[in-house]
């Protein structure tokens, strides 16, 4: 996603009690730092659409954004500030995914989601996707056992790239749509952008990958 | 597909050389019958489009075709008897493909093929559907163990179900089109039946198996 300069983004940022200054300082305690008992990360949370939907139809769950784009992600913060009535459990760093394991520890998260991931069509760019293999052993490592991966895309080539990625490194497909609007999905929220392609008629993709095929009660001890 | 009731069909079929009264006599002895060192098996042909197209491209190659309605399969047999240059090594099965194990031993096939097979919407009938675990078993009894089964379909029910029947069953996921048609497959026959959905703009689904994600040079001594 392009996006403009703007002026104000850094020290908005900078100022923001949402946005985690150092958040390596959390690793292994942020059950602890959101008060909350199931953790959600999006990676890539653009202007924070689907990060302010979701933490507002879960209240009680954490939700922790990253975007490294500090004009998108100022846009995304000021959308948490100007909420009424914000879920207590929310985050946002604005840095770059590649740090992912210095700010979480192993098994710290719940639920991983990429939404609308940037395609990176050229072939040269691919391992900058973020389901690339080298992402899926970050998410793998700071997923819980039982933990799982949420992605949607309106990009039928990353979707496809996608699923053959998570087949290579094992990855368990739970459920599959390949327009996943043509039903209701009261439990997720539309965001803008994906609006736009269903005012055009074009099908959403959707996945979710966990990381084991059955939960292993005795996983947690390995 | 529906079809109205032909006939002719039952003795068209009965006095075609080409259609095999007795498949079983042939099992475990497919390749000597048809003179082809590989050996590809499309079932649920119906009228015979993707049977002939390919059988026609692939002139090496062994092609077998099993549809059980004898008003359709007639319809195929008809189109392969028309060919003024047909390929000299295939072979067609009016009957049901609950009878494959009958038909073939173990690891005799090359590739399966299943073309837009009937979707059997009502969840009590899926266990009909041809991507069903229960037919998976037998696919993988009588595929080669470098062996392959190629779907495609326009119906995103059947193929959402079938990618979950597939990766439960362990088979591994080889390639993926959620839009095949977005791009020139001149290695692949368009039938009448695709052409319909390709002019509605409707997408094609497209999914690759494989019985193991590489082939094992010790798989044979298994």
């Amino acid at each position: 996603m392009r996006m403009r300069k703007l002026p104000w983004a850094k020290s908005y940022i900078e100022e923001s009690k949402i946005v985690e200054k150092d958040p390596g300082n959390n690793k292994g305690k942020w059950n602890e730092k959101l008060n909350a008992d199931s953790l959600h990360l999006e990676i890539g949370a653009g202007k924070g659409d689907y990060w302010i939907g979701m933490s507002s139809m879960y209240m009680d769950e954490g939700w922790i954004a990253v975007e490294k784009n500090i004009n998108v992600a100022a846009i995304a913060v000021r959308k948490f500030h100007h909420l009424t009535n914000p879920n207590l459990h929310m985050s946002f760093i604005q840095s770059d995914a590649e740090h992912l394991e210095e700010w979480f520890s192993d098994g710290e998260i719940d639920v991983i989601h990429l939404n609308f991931s940037d395609p990176w069509p050229k072939k040269r760019a691919h391992k900058k996707r973020l389901s690339h293999a080298n992402f899926l052993k970050t998410y793998r490592r700071i997923l819980k056992e039982d933990g799982s991966l949420q992605m949607k895309t309106d990009n039928s080539d990353l979707f496809e790239f996608s699923l053959l990625q998570f087949q290579e490194a094992n990855w368990y497909l739970h459920s599959i749509s390949v327009d996943y609007r043509r039903e209701e999905h009261s439990e997720d929220t539309i965001t803008e952008y994906e609006a736009k392609f269903m005012e055009k008629g074009q099908p959403i993709y959707r996945a979710e990958f966990k990381k084991h095929p059955y939960v292993n009660p005795d996983a947690k001890k390995r």
